[in-house]
């Protein structure tokens, strides 16, 4: 049984510091060269950007992944009041994960497939500057799991960067839309497909990958931000996990690994005091327990890596032999907060397996794990004691083990259901408050694992699913507020559907989350007590921003339903057992909204 | 040389009593089985239905079309504090012409091809009742001569109509959604396909059709309410144009009038008190006027018809052997207004040819005829002098002939284009200030005729376009008041682009229309000054309709740029002479708005 946490963490920080060497001269030569070119890092650039919070200049808004702004112009006195300004349609049906970038009076509007990019002048009636669409063989869209979603656009060194579907990570000249470079992360022949945002850090583009149902061995990689070139490639299990030669190798049978999963298509984050990124991986495949015995490391893990090598400092294994496809991808949130009298770098991590881990960021240990729905029961919680052998491993309950059920046995009942009590749906942090807000799904499921053969391309699920409320509730979410230093729920809204929209905390005391069935709400931050709501033109599962401009603060919102919850409504699916068991969890939907990808804009009145 | 207006009149009104006789039978026993069933006709209910300003129960409001309502809650004083209410994507792409029905507590969406129908309840958060999506042929896209557009559905005993692309009729139960029955009204395989919203009167439902483009044989025809049973068939030409007997045979060379055009898919108005329904037709096919010599009768032609017989009461061509594509389609506004002192029953027409004619509909004795845009140059004129051989004809100025300048010879800065001073986009008229409240382009042409073959199916457009605005104008629309009495401009609000949406004229003074970029705006009905504007998510090609619910006025508008002025975006069309002629003229449109079909909802704050 491997050890996780600390023991991890000093254990890789050893292996880094020999792999450094084998990085360092490259990255030398590349920061002699920005530097000669007069040009300080990117990063420098960005961090400075994100300080200022009339922008928006990376997907979550900071490199803690936090999405809070300090703008305070709307108010929960006045957040009532708040109206539509402008409205935008992108012109793509299906869903519309993640939100803008804005950068001065620019803002840049992604779509899903196929992956248009708007770049639209704020201060002169948001007229489209430019329009990047690239030309994307449609093949791609069929081994997309879960709709045709795409995260989001970066932005550095002058640049918008996008992960196309195809995986093509194509750098654009932000004044021109011009394409400056282009660079192939994975091949969809394989089932590797690109939806999630990348990060730019200091002189690098970081990119994860998708393709957990179709046995793709996944990894982050970096690409130089001038030229597009390679420079590292950490997968998430094998040889070339950049952790510790063969740390995760003995966790699988065979070579397993190399169809293993362990995905990357979440939100990544980045400490830049502590020089590491922040990202988990997802399934291992296939999701049929049965055919993968061991531990399957690293899937459903925290990664902590040094960006400028890919080396991890640290590891956190939450889910080890998953058997709900509890994916580890969720967005990691960095805070640094008042633990025990003692200031501490913290990470708060909100994972589909219904738990929500708070860990110190510097070295992995665990501070806190707290199921963050009460209707969790896959799991009775996570093993604190540091000196058992179990330690940091989840205490299973085998009436609800699918491993234990074994193959083509229908194990009924499982909370959460495979979408997770949370999904790719970022949380928010507020400093003001230190809640956490998270957009949760109140969801349960069956799963009837089978035997699959692994052909490439083709899907490598092995699971059957169908998804339901919990037993007593109609609802299917919870907009909640989390306390990550207690593990306690301050509050909770209900919602009749997954939360599956993007929160948003800000200074003005004010939480901005949206609703499947299409509204923008607003609540207080310190109560959750609903101050505002409107009904967009279609569900939202994008994630919520604000910005200034010309003094005037305004929130920001894709709607566009899609998404797993609403694949049954993008893809116009009707079998319940469709879409991986959401189709007929989620059918209800199509009483309430309609496909179409469009921004509206919020403001307060003159 | 045929007498037009009232002479028509005359001779039409006696074989229509001859024809009268053969139907009445049938009309007798469908109108003895409503009475027998408690029932009263259909369009008893409606024209009740239409007094009543809560609700927007046929096509253009009410039967007179004029897109007028009593509603007064919204004003010239506070029509600036209006903001977005509610929001709702109807998940198709492509231009979305017309506007939804409301009636009580529910409001009917439709879309473009593929014609969804949404029923949402406006009590219950707008929630969608219930959806109809027709399974049709995509193959009839490519024979949609100018987008995939629908321009709405009708109500009628207790069913929702619409006509779908492949030409079916379909009758809708309004509460359901159920299909009650569907009536093939023609054959998408040789190019009939239907764009038009249908009107419901008395027993009967009425219905015209498309494809002046492809050379259909076009026609009116009216269905029986309960069954679908067809009626009667009215055809624009030949033998069965239910006006007088080879009325129209001779003013076509051979059979040509078989493949001649004379489209039906604008507007119908009717007169209840005078029995009559008003229409016109359109272009005659082909475009090249070389081909098919003669007068062409009764393309271009206002009809009045009896909609218990379908037999002509009088026509009027308004230009005899088109050589521009200058469709007659546009809509008939019934007004009763003093004339020289005495009260006279109206029809005012703005045409696609630039000139807006006023009739006495009683007898289609033409009033005035006058330029609506300053720029028309086709022609100098109607001749207006009775007892000249030549009345009621425009004089036709030889330097913008194309018959003249003949086959392969590109005849240069004809105004107006081929889709006219106005295309289908209806006006409004106000009772209040007796002024007429026109959309408008504002674009001039080049016109190559050259030789076209006909094959069923296949265009038969002959002419080469390109489109642009008025030497020395950047401007392609103007928004104009139009008083039909004096046929003068009152006032005149430039646009960017044509204004492809249908206006909205209020007993709260205020006058509503859309923009191609997508604005809703508000103008002073008097004064035509701007009062208010709203970026919708696309651009606006739909007509602005207002309703009462829950006491509280609303203004409703579908907006979803395309049609023929936005065909370049909405078929992705890039060729400037393609989407005939219309997408190199309003190729900037893409720097102003994207795809997508949405309604966007006003009212005014709490």
């Amino acid at each position: 049984m491997e050890k996780v946490g600390r023991f991890n963490g000093i254990q890789a920080h050893k292996w880094e510091e020999f792999a450094m060497r084998k990085v360092l001269l490259a990255t030398c030569l590349g920061l002699i060269a920005a530097v000669a070119a007069g040009g300080a890092l990117a990063n420098d650039e960005l961090s400075k950007m994100s300080q200022n919070p009339k922008d928006w200049v990376m997907p979550a808004g900071d490199y803690a992944n936090t999405r809070y702004s300090k703008l305070n112009q709307i108010t929960t006195a006045n957040v009532g009041k708040l109206q539509v300004a402008w409205t935008f349609s992108t012109g793509v049906l299906r869903g519309h994960e993640g939100g803008p970038l804005i950068i001065g009076n620019m803002m840049y509007v992604h779509t899903p497939f196929p992956n248009k990019v708007y770049a639209l002048d704020l201060s002169k009636d948001n007229q489209i500057v430019w329009k990047y669409e690239p030309k994307q063989d449609p093949n791609v869209i069929p081994v997309m799991c879960c709709d045709t979603v795409n995260r989001g656009v970066a932005y550095g060194d002058g640049k918008i960067f996008l992960h196309q579907a195809d995986t093509t990570l194509v750098a654009l000249d932000a004044k021109t839309g011009k394409v400056e470079w282009s660079s192939k992360n994975g091949d969809p022949g394989k089932g590797e497909t690109g939806t999630s945002a990348p990060l730019v850090v200091k002189d690098k583009i970081l990119v994860g990958i998708s393709g957990g149902e179709f046995g793709v061995h996944c990894h982050v990689t970096a690409y130089d931000l001038k030229s597009g070139k390679l420079l590292w490639r950490a997968f998430s299990q094998g040889p070339d996990d950049q952790l510790s030669k063969d740390s995760s190798l003995k966790t699988w049978q065979g070579d397993q690994w190399k169809i293993g999963g362990g995905c990357t298509w979440g939100w990544l984050s980045y400490d830049p005091a502590l020089n590491l990124v922040y990202y988990g991986s997802g399934n291992p495949s296939t999701w049929n327990p049965k055919q993968r015995p061991g531990d399957n490391k690293w899937s459903m893990t925290i990664f902590a890596r040094n960006p400028d090598t890919g080396m991890a400092r640290w590891v956190y294994q939450m889910t080890p032999h998953d058997e709900w496809d509890y994916d580890g991808v969720n967005e990691m949130i960095l805070s640094d907060q008042q633990v025990g009298g003692a200031e501490r770098k913290l990470l708060t991590h909100f994972d589909r397996n219904g738990l929500a881990y708070t860990l110190d960021r510097t070295n992995g240990e665990l501070l806190v794990a707290e199921k963050y729905d009460p209707t969790v029961n896959w799991t009775t919680g996570v093993d604190m004691n540091k000196s058992s052998p179990t330690y940091g491993r989840p205490k299973v309950v085998d009436k609800y083990s699918t491993a234990k059920g074994g193959e083509d046995v229908n194990t009924k009942g499982i909370c959460p259901a495979a979408l997770g009590t949370k999904d790719q749906q970022p949380a928010a942090y507020s400093p003001d408050t230190q809640l956490f807000y998270v957009p949760t799904n109140h969801v349960c499921m069956d799963y009837e694992p089978f035997k699959v053969s692994y052909t490439a391309g083709q899907p490598y699920v092995g699971a059957t699913l169908s998804m339901y409320p919990p037993p007593g509730a109609s609802h299917m979410g919870n907009f909640i507020a989390w306390d990550n230093k207690t593990g306690k729920i301050v509050w909770s809204n209900k919602e009749q559907f997954s939360v599956w929209s993007g929160a948003l905390a800000t200074a003005g005391g004010v939480v901005f989350y949206g609703t499947l069935e299409g509204y923008l709400k607003a609540v207080d931050a310190k109560s959750g007590k609903e101050l505002y709501k409107f009904k967009t033109p279609s569900g939202i599962i994008g994630n919520v921003t604000t910005y200034e401009q010309g003094g005037k603060q305004y929130i920001a919102v894709l709607s566009g339903v899609g998404g797993w919850a609403g694949i049954g409504l993008a893809a116009g699916l009707t079998d319940p057992t469709a879409g991986l068991g959401a189709v007929g969890g989620y059918a209800a939907l199509s009483n309430y909204t309609a496909l179409g990808g469009s921004l509206t804009v919020f403001s307060l009145p003159q």
